[in-house]
């Protein structure tokens, strides 16, 4: 079974990451968290991008803000899709830094970034991605998305009273 | 078998893309090409969309520049993975409209964006995300990954010469 | 008699939009307002601008936060003047996001966008557009003018006390 | 019958403007086109701006760069929709100071902006204005949306060969 | 003797401009302060700006937020040298659009910007205009900046204990 | 006689800077030109500062590139005006560090700052505050807008042709 | 023994500032303090500059926020290095003008420049540069990165419970 | 005797960063020259960050565009002062991106950042650092200050005639 590993570079980053943990739970999608520092635990960093997809590992979700080093970084050591969230930490600038240094990757190492803070569609993503080669958790996706439909529509209608 | 589609707003934009193509079809992954334009033709837009999964695509890459609107709405219609590559078109403001409006979607509908005028990485990425569930596939990213560093570390043998 | 319609991609774009309703109901103007999300509810987007012309809809107001298509994509689907209203939302970037995602429209199908909050400016925009074929609505707009000239003197007579 | 005025800041803003010019003689609508210096021809910005709706004028369009005043100042003095056209003049840093110049008009005095050098859409949301009272200017709208999508299918009837 | 005006686009704009007019009156200058809002009074504006050079105003103040055009206009009308104020107001983008609005002024028509929000710095400028040709003043900008050094040499002094 | 001393920081900035000097001399200004860097020649950049109004300086022009300290420095060490010109040098970011490091000067330190390479308003604003007190000056610049005027109004006419 | 000077433009630096005394400290590391102003106290800038180097000082940390000229003008007249610390300060443009001010230097004179508020960095930058020849240092710096590495660790176990 | 060590993430980076190599060997400085890919040599990143300060380098310039993490990433695993040069590569955004990912690095792992392109001064830098503990390397730098005073003093004195 597919499983998911969310990273991210520091534990302030938990609050915003934890909106990826929840959706893939909410999919029946196996997750594992930990802390992984680009800068802090270089170790570490290489130690689980090399092995993520030999531990059985599909998708890996990385968050951090700031000069946002940690996506781009699994993403030169793993063979895995890596999907990066831009986190506003306390000293960034609006997110431009977290979002320019995950986005603007050079060739051959794509990271799939996300909006800022935006863990929740990053776990979304993971999801299709796995739905993608996956019917049960394709159709999974089709109902949330029907899900999103009937809350706006309802909501359209408490509006029109 | 699985299958890419890539779709663009505007044959403009197919010199960017026309990257994305050829790093596929090096891994042996078939694609197929299209110009859907979310502004001018929302019909196909609709029926691209909502089809795509059906006709055993597994993955969607939509470029566009601008406010580039086409890979959000595909996304909004589709429970594929999308990944999105902001063109830097020629009215561009920097191309900063195109990474925006492609970034920045809100809750619920994820598009993967990659660097402005990434469709190389955007092409990779789709490559592996049909590798995270394809052994096959994941053994060409590995391969090729070991290429990338082959190269840099011979450019690094003749600069020291 | 002429009409608008205020849609609006999300519930919690409400209270901008809110201004935009209020000023219209000041001329007299008849409005109906919903929420249509051109990325949860594309149906919904479809039917609605593909037929607000139909119903008697004059001009339509749109707004939105983040990476913000659905004035974009109403203007894409209608024949008539939409007025794109980009909301500063929660997780936005400053409101570049929804500035330059409503304003950089390709060659084809303009947005006539107002500033960031703007809703009230968007409502007297579509006063100012019936007002052009519609000799009563332009002499309220005259004197709405008239008005705003009269109440800054008044401060300024106050301030110089 | 309804008519355009379309003015500039300076004649070096003509080759951007006259798109407008040409896209609303191939709506068969009126046009007249002059120069209007907000910040050298002062009075006649005034006269201009005071007198437009008398002489029969129903939509202005107005373009400029830089420190962009002119589109704000008529629509300060008309109670007409005036359509604000950023210019990207020479010493203009990327456009951002014409786009920001003209969008982020305050309360009670809006300009319906479009992109950057958007001559083009500015002078088919003149024509979407007018046709939001004119049945015949509308289907004009509707036909000439038509050729966009007939180009853009043919365009990808092309690739696909 | 000579005499500064300090005029506003708002009476929300005063807080922060009430800082030239403070600076200024320690220097001993006279100054007079009004409302123009060249969006909603543009007759004043040309009035104001047409006249204050025959009325013994040698130096003009001139704040405004948003895209804000009233320094601009005051020096497209006037032959004195004016001073323009961006102003951080609610809905302005991070100050970016006044600062533009005021700086990037085209050939010919030159407005002299200080900081966002630097309405004390505009008085001082006023004042060095005055200095410039009048030596009383000229003095008291030298004794004004001597004290400056004082003060920081006395906090240096506080901070080593 | 008033007199205008035009620093810059840099022989590269000359073919900008020298706009100020051609317009100043169209005005029979007396200027002075030199290179004052305030990163390599500090001790001159000191001599030039404190003495420019011993020597009969009324109003000094200072234009720099990139990390743009002349200006401000300048203004720190002179009780005359200063007018700030942001040159936009090579590596420059688009301008924006000139802009910035001109403007943005703290409380107690105005630098009367101009568009980007705007030298040529730095002139005429050189020009008007030496005709804030001197008629003869004043009326030159009367008669420059005038100019300016008639040049617009000479050009619309042959547009309308 | 190497002795750090700390140095920053305003007391309102201080908080900011007080990170790099802190972990200089931390590394038995002598520093000084002072506030040098390079717009209100330019003889005390040019003293201190000047003088460093004579007086012991191995490396030198400066501070400052908006148009920061301080470091910039320290690297112009000192041969040591010069850390910048780029303040958000209160009418900072979210920080880009202090940014742009210290690290945009022109070729000649570099400025090692940190993160914004990033004096922390700088006081281990400072303590780097030191250990770079003095073995004794580098061990420390050698421990901190460890203490960096166990935090981490511990925290992410943590994490996992 | 100090030795610096100099490494890129790409060849293309070398026109740029031999501006470091030219200026360290005009200071007798010895360098050593290195390709070293954060994101396609990986292990070799590891290898060199970790041993350079065992094999006798006191010093490393790191230069590198886009999302540039090469810098950051040597500095998380060397005790050296490591200087990063931002280089504006081609589909780089403005050189944003690359400034950010290189200046906003996280408490606890400076890297001391120099302007855009500006390997010339990241040269200096290295050389300054050398400095602080060498009295000779000092004096070159004394000596290199004075050069470039003299340079434009010469410059300035041509200007006049």
């Amino acid at each position: 079974m597919s499983k998911v590993a969310i990273v991210m570079g520091s534990d302030s980053d938990l609050p915003v990451m934890q909106e990826a943990v929840d959706i893939l739970k909410g999919f029946d999608i196996e997750v594992e968290v930990d802390i992984v520092s680009a800068h802090r635990t270089p170790e570490k960093l290489v130690d689980f991008s090399t092995n993520a997809h030999k531990r059985g590992i599909s998708v890996i979700i990385a968050g951090a803000g700031g000069a946002a080093h940690l996506p781009g970084m699994v993403a030169a050591m793993s063979p895995l899709p890596v999907i990066g969230v831009p986190v506003k930490s306390s000293n960034s600038i609006d997110g431009w830094d977290s979002i320019l240094s995950i986005l603007q990757m050079p060739g051959g190492v794509p990271v799939a970034t996300v909006a800022l803070n935006g863990a929740k569609n990053a776990g979304i993503l993971a999801a299709q991605i796995i739905g993608s080669a996956d019917k049960c958790v394709l159709d999974k996706i089709v109902a949330y998305k029907e899900g999103l439909k009937l809350s706006v529509l309802e909501k359209a209608k408490k509006l029109k009273k």
